[in-house]
């Protein structure tokens, strides 16, 4: 098994972090994306799509998309469990990871790709308008996120789940796309600072 | 057990689909949607981004994005599968329904929204550049899923799945964005007359 790695990129990193709660080690293969090794030939044949991170099995099997990446893991080792346990819980921590994604990452990913330089040969056309509209966007998700944290500690529940692993790269994204949790945010930056505090946010 | 419905919008749709493909009926609670009814407060209660789905169960437990929604009947009634079976077919229907979400509904989504005059109070501020952004790479994505599709019968393998509903919704969902597949996307075609000869297309 190996895992095509793109170093400190949003989707490589939320497996490595997914890996390392689970306690997992994965040989890695480095893929250097500043230098667009993703779009070579030896990674479109392992996703057509040429985006990390991918899995590749042993029989050659390739798996891509972060999130697929990590049903796999989830799947073969259980514990402690990062998707949810049961019907509902596991509805709920599939929820609230898809708010973080569709309402938090993506928005800030909108802000980053649409307006810095280093994005210009990746999203064409960028759209500098667009990438505007997205800043309100995430300051909006921002502070509906910081109400719900009133209540509890982590974004699905009253465990760490794969919901914080995205919101948490998310926010780490926030930094290269120009933007910032504002101070009034308190929970956020509570929550912010205890899923920083454990070690597979180095990973 | 109640499902808070929006009609042929294409998430409620995808619910619809996923029970009907189940054998599963569960009572609707019809909101009208072109009324802007999902934006009310009992939404807002069940909901706080005021989307539609939303599953509420007799416990009051709300459970609102409609991938999550369909885990929760997945984890229920695993007969038939719609998500996979065993941690790599689970993994790799996540990552052609993420597929087809991301590059595909996505950019069809992105076209409609930030163009057809009835969205102007919903996306704002709708942006034309960016609607005429996206019809190239929905075309993109069909060219690929055309050449995927050469292989096998349904998006994800030999069997429908969760897959075939997001993209058949997306696929739906061009009409309203003015896009078409192609001709030359001749399996595409076969494909999406195949899903929507299947009784659940109608749901």
């Amino acid at each position: 098994m190996k895992l095509y790695d793109g170093g400190k990129a949003p989707n490589p990193r939320r497996v490595r972090i997914f890996l390392a709660e689970k306690g997992l080690s994965v040989p890695l293969v480095p893929i250097d994306m500043s230098a667009l090794e993703h779009r070579d030939t030896q990674i479109a044949g392992l996703n057509p799509l040429r985006r990390l991170p991918v899995l590749e099995l042993d029989n050659g099997t390739a798996i891509s998309e972060s999130v697929a990446i990590c049903r796999y893991f989830e799947e073969l080792h259980p514990d402690p469990p990062l998707m949810g346990e049961g019907p509902v819980g596991k509805a709920q921590v599939e929820m609230w990871q898809r708010r973080m994604e569709m309402h938090l990452l993506l928005f800030v990913a909108n802000v980053f790709r649409h307006a810095h330089p280093a994005m210009k040969d990746w999203e064409v056309p960028q759209i500098t308008q667009f990438s505007e509209a997205n800043r309100p966007k995430v300051m909006e998700s921002l502070v509906w996120l910081d109400s719900e944290l009133q209540e509890r500690d982590f974004i699905a529940g009253d465990v760490f789940t794969i919901a914080d692993i995205t919101a948490m790269i998310a926010i780490d994204f926030m930094k290269p796309a120009r933007l910032a949790v504002p101070d009034e945010c308190s929970a956020v930056l509570e929550w912010y600072a205890r899923v920083k505090a454990r070690p597979s946010a180095d990973a």
